[in-house]
Parts: structure tokens; sequence; C-alpha cells
């Protein structure tokens, strides 16, 4: 079983792909025998690091040591933060800051909700939406003794704007969803649902980790008031790299600024006058915590150099044709063995990731994981196909669907024999 | 003002000195230029990183990818945690986990307490406390309706265990302390203070950011219910580096096994079943919220590399005779100008830092970095003086303690001018 006409297919497209040269700027994306369909889950680093993270060894930190602190590393997370917010999140300056993990970003920016939203009890959750969404949001129900709304959305669609007006309502205090689906891909109208949730008198956390860095995005045009995300993702940043948290300049204004409940030295207004009382900044600033990790930012802003070269809109471009060319790939020779697409056919309506679902996956990922072929494997039997646009082939496209399509038909081989 | 014949004197020091070989493994430890006295805000880097730091980028991140995560990664919070405990805590296996900041962790700790001494409303700080475990104790305190009990220790001995025995009570839930104390150095008994805060039904949070990597600290044998600190400093983590976390193992034991608030996907049994509810794992991994930063864990793994091969009782030596030294040389040199020790003379409730104080040490500072000598300044009128035994020579001791007085002469003089 191989399609060989169809690698002549995929290297024409490589051939004509714009970003194509940005495939050499990434580690190993040059070694033939890694096929690699997990950029959604941990992005590759960008080759340039391997100089720039000695060179901060040796120079930044070895050399200039504590006066690192003076000369930048103090600001890093409000200005990284802020040229997030230019290059990736249609967000203005002084809203976005970089440190913590998404689930303490998420906690954070859920209990700053119910905190400005006094006398409403309701969080509202989807439960397709990523575990530690959901897990935060129950142990702040759990500590707050507010009450979860579960939003249980159609999984061919994911939520809809009218899921979401069919569950807020007078105690809805803040809304918590997804901007990709982690397991579909699925996109919401974030701008939609941030109007029904301010119409409600809510407020809306956006999860951004599977779109940032891959999908146009546009939080100040949206009107969104809250939004966090990872950026080990499509921001290449490493194994367990800082998130990003991002908050609407309009609660952050005074006399009422929204607060966050992990008060720490690196969020009051002078950190090295080492105040009595815990005196909360102004702006961003105040929902920073603890020392920010600078060395771990380090990635992510050689990424962010190559996504403001090639655009994030070039970049959505070639992520739709990717997605595109795996699907059609995946009802050519996959449909035929019983897998299911579980992704939205509709372009506009799909992130970065397809992803596909047969009986037969659970263990069929440990043959092509041998093979050098690394999609993910979305329990209970998804295989998702993650595809990061400037490090993707369209051959790798090609090889993986040809490596699932012969290993998914030797499988089914095996159990009639 | 020179003092030439000291010059001899710290060289000897540093010959006979068993640790000085050590020097030569850090980043620029060789270059005069550069006289670094503040390893306890941030220590040096260690050599081995500008090629190790390379080869995870290409290897263990390029090449690996996602296969990292099953590898090893996900393991990493705690295996790591488990070396500290061994090398540099005195905590058996699975009671210790990296990740997230100090603050973060300050954060959970106290909640964690808080939750497990129902009944009791008092939070116990001390008012010479660094500022962030005092600001999450004011923000826990606001959040939750406990109430702050203070103490105000004599500056210059810090917290004694009598200070401890006069606050605490019935109504005492849990006592927020630093090992050693991030102004004066002060080190706290931390066996009889905990003791005597079990006496009274309390819990006790350590901080040992200051003591970690530098004093011997026995966890398991003086009791200690949870603690913390940053890797930063004697760790030589790199700025930001993630922190650790500690819960005695009885208080991990079912059936009533301690939470936290901050519920992650990876605190919980199975992370990868992505479950509808969370269920928190058993042991330390409880702890654990969000994704652990693993590239920022890989330079405190070749700290620890050589904190193993030196020994920490080795360490300790070499550390209470550089600040023997260090006083030494402020008495001699500094005094006569009004200088003012601001830290323990008795080397046994010494940490690893020296601190002075002198009303016109506001300003000195800039001149003496501009020099390459780089001690630190805490406010109102503190120069600290960091001494990392792995890394500071006798003759670095020397140099800046000379330029102290040289520099604090010229303004004395210019003053009176």
């Amino acid at each position: 079983m191989t399609f060989p006409d169809t690698v002549s297919v995929a290297d024409a497209l490589d051939a004509r792909d714009p970003l194509a040269s940005f495939r050499s700027r990434f580690v190993a994306a040059d070694d033939p025998s890694i096929v690699y369909l997990d950029g959604n889950s941990l992005g590759r680093p960008v080759r340039a690091l391997e100089e720039r993270m000695s060179e901060f060894v040796a120079q930044d930190w070895g050399r200039r040591l504590i006066r690192g602190w003076d000369e930048g590393w103090f600001e890093q997370p409000v200005t990284l933060g802020d040229r997030l917010g230019r290059l990736v999140l249609g967000a203005g300056p002084g809203q976005t800051a970089v440190g913590d993990s998404t689930t303490v970003c998420l906690y954070k920016l859920i209990r700053s909700a119910l905190d400005a939203r006094p006398g409403r009890r309701e969080i509202v959750v989807d439960r397709g939406n990523f575990p530690t969404d959901r897990y935060v949001a129950q142990g702040i129900a759990a500590e707050t003794g507010a009450v979860l709304r579960w939003i249980d959305p159609d999984p061919d669609t994911g939520v809809t704007v009218d899921d979401v007006r069919a569950a807020v309502g007078d105690d809805t205090a803040v809304v918590v969803l997804s901007h990709v689906a982690f397991r579909s891909g699925y996109v919401a109208d974030v701008a939609a649902i941030t109007e029904a949730v301010h119409a409600a008198g809510g407020l809306v956390v956006w999860d951004l980790c599977h779109s940032v860095g891959v999908l146009p995005i546009e939080l100040d045009e949206w009107g969104v008031d809250y939004a966090t995300g990872c950026t080990y993702k499509y921001l290449n940043g490493g194994p367990g790299s800082p998130a990003f948290l991002y908050v609407r300049r309009e609660l952050l204004a005074a006399p009422h600024a929204v607060a966050q409940p992990i008060q720490g030295w690196m969020g009051v207004r002078d950190s090295f006058r080492m105040g009595p009382d815990y005196e909360a900044a102004e702006g961003i600033r105040r929902f920073i915590s603890g020392t920010p990790p600078i060395l771990a930012m380090t990635p992510m802003i050689a990424t962010l150099d190559l996504i403001e070269e090639a655009g994030i809109a070039a970049i959505r471009r070639k992520s739709v044709e990717l997605t595109e060319y795996a699907v059609e790939l995946i009802d050519e020779r996959l449909t035929w063995l019983g897998v299911r697409l579980s992704s939205p056919r509709d372009a506009t309506r799909r992130g970065g990731h397809v992803t596909i679902d047969h009986e037969a996956f659970p263990g069929l990922i440990d043959r092509l994981w041998c093979r050098g072929i690394l999609p993910d494997f979305r329990p209970p039997t998804g295989i998702r196909i993650g595809l990061s646009p400037l490090s993707t082939s369209f051959r790798e496209v090609d090889t993986a669907i040809a490596a699932i399509a012969e290993e998914l038909a030797a499988k089914i081989d095996e159990r009639s024999a």
C-alpha cells in the first residue's frame, strides 16, 4: 500500500509554498527520520536557539549577572507581553504579561472575574474544554462556593453562540472557553460569544492555547475580557515554557481595577521598596506574582522573530492549506478503512490541527512512533495531526497519512486473520 | 586607601580552600573585571551549561520532541524534587516537587495549611520576612477571612522560638517563616520553632530561599510540614528558574491527605486520561498544577552535579569561612567609617550572606557597580554581600570590602568638603 503519485503532489505543494524556507530555520526539520505532526503539543525549536541559549548563559546571565534585572529583565514580562500582543494577539500595549503556567493564569483570571462580578455565582464551562480549564474551574467552585454550569457542545460543531446564549443569565459571573478546541480543532466565534456573554452581564476568559501563533486573533477588537494561553505549541517556547495572560484595558483602569489572588512582590508598585503592605501595581503588572521566568522566555522570542518575518496572515494561509491537504488525504486513504474525520470540514471553522478517530487507533500510535511518525493520541480513539505552518511540509503530511493507512490496514488484517 | 597586605592573606585563604577548583566550573568566574557578591540573588551559571543548553535544544527538545515527555520530563518535577530532597533538603523521596514561582508555591502551601486546620483562623507572619511571603499571606487573609498575626522580631536576632511561642495559640492555623532572613542573614532554629508551632496545634511553612544549597537542611528530621524556596540563588538555576515545594509525607497520606487550590491537569491521577473530574494524584504530584517547566529546570541540574561532588557539609564550611572573613574585614576597614554589621556575629546563627548598613550606602551601590563590584542593596541603607561557596573567592571578598571602604570614605569626604 503506497501512493507514489501523491508524493509528487506534496512536493509540488512544498515547491510553491511561500513559507517553505522557514522549515530550515528549525532544528532537525531536514532530518527525514522524523515526521513531526505534534507541533501543537510541543513546537520544534528554532535553530538559532542552539547558539542563543549558549549566549544567554555566557553573556546575558553569565556576565551581566544581577545587572540583567536592571537591563530589561524586570520589564520583560510586559515588554514581551506587548510584543505578543502586537504580533499574535491583536492586543494594544499594557494588557499582556508573560509568566506562570496556563493553569495558574486561568486560576488568576477566573478568580479575578468572579471578584469583578460580586453577587453572581455561576462559572460557565464546556465539557469539551481542555482538562486543566475544567479542573481549575472545579477547584475555584469548591473553594468559593461558585456554581458550575456546564455546556455540552455538539462535538461536530463545538461551542456555538447559541449554546452560550442558552447557558448565560443573571447569575453568570464568568464563561471559560477555548478559542480552538484541543480535540477537534473547532474554532469558536470569539467576538459573537463574547458579545453574548456581555449581553448577560458576564465576563469571559478565553483559552488561546491552540490558536496563538497559528490563527489571527483580535482580542481588543473582539472585546475580550481575559485571555491566556501556553507558548510551547505554535510559539515554540520549549517544554513547559511560561504562559501569557491578557486583561482588557478597561478592566485594569482605576478606580475599579480588577485584582488577582496570588499577591507577590513582582506585582506591586515598587518591588524594591519592599514595603510593609501589598500595594498592587497599576496596569497588567498587578497580575504578575513571583520572579518572572526570564531564561524560559528566551525560546519564544526567537519564534516571534520568525512570526514577525512571515506575518500571521501568511501563516494562517499555509495552515489552511495544510489542513485542507490533510483532509483530502484522509478522505482518499483513510475513510474506506473506517476512519472518521472529527475536525470541521469547513476550513474557516478549523484551527491548525486535524483529528481523526478509529477504534483501532489506541495502540497504533506506538507503531507510528517507532517509525518516527509523530502525531499525537487523544483518548479514547483520536489521532491528532498537528500542522505547524512554519515547520511542517506537505511532504510530512503525505508521509504520515500514508503510514497511518498502512499501519491501520495491517492492524485490521491482523484482527481479521 | 589600599590594604596591600590583606591581598596576600586572601590569596593564602584561596590557596588552602579545598573547594577552590570549583570556581573554574562557573562562567566568567576568572574574569577579574567582575567581583560578584550577589550569588544570593542570582547565582552564576555553571560553565557546562553553555554546551548543555545547546544540546538540550538540539537533542532533548529538537530531536526527541514530544517523546521527551515519555522519556523523563513527565516525572521530572518529582524526580528532580527527590534529588533536591536527597542532596540539599534532607527530605526522603516523594515529598518534593519542582515548578511554579516561590510566590505561587507559598500560595498553595499556606492555603493548604489553612484547609488542614479548619476552625483556626490565624496566619502568623513576621514583619522581617521577605515581601512576597508577607504579601501572599495578606492576600490569603483578605480572601479567606483568616487573620494575620504579626511577629516583630528583634532585628539583631531574627525570629526566635520565644517569639513564636508568644505568638501561637489555639487559633493558629499556620506560621510562615524564613530559614535564613533575607536581609540580616539570621538563621532561625527550624527544629525548635517547628516543635513550638506543633505544640500549639499549628502547621508551619518554611521559606528556604536563602538557605537551600548553602546550609545543611534536614526537613524530615526537623518535622517540617511545608517548605518552599527558589533555585536561582545558591542553586544557580538562572533568572526566574522554577521553585520547589515540600510537603511532609504524613500530610500527603490518605485518608486525610492535604490538597491545594490550583487544580491543574498535571496534578491528577492520570493526566492523559483527560477525565471529566479533577481527581488529585496521590502524593506530592497533587501539588503540581500546570505543565512543568522542563527547559528551565536544566540549569539547576548542572548545579546539583557540583553540589553532589562537593558535599553540602564542605559547602557550609567554606560558607562560614567566607562570612567570617568578610566580618573580619568589615571590622577592620569599615567600622571606623560608621558602618554597622547587621548580620549575626555568631557564625552558627548566620547564613551565607553578610549585611552592613550605613546611611551613605544608598547611591554608593552605583559607584561600586560601575567598577564591576557587584553586591546587592537592600533598603533603606543596607549593602548585602552574598558569598556563594562554590563560586566566590576570598580574593573577591577582599577586593569588594576594600572598594566599599574606598568609595565610602570618598563619599564622606565629599560631604564634609
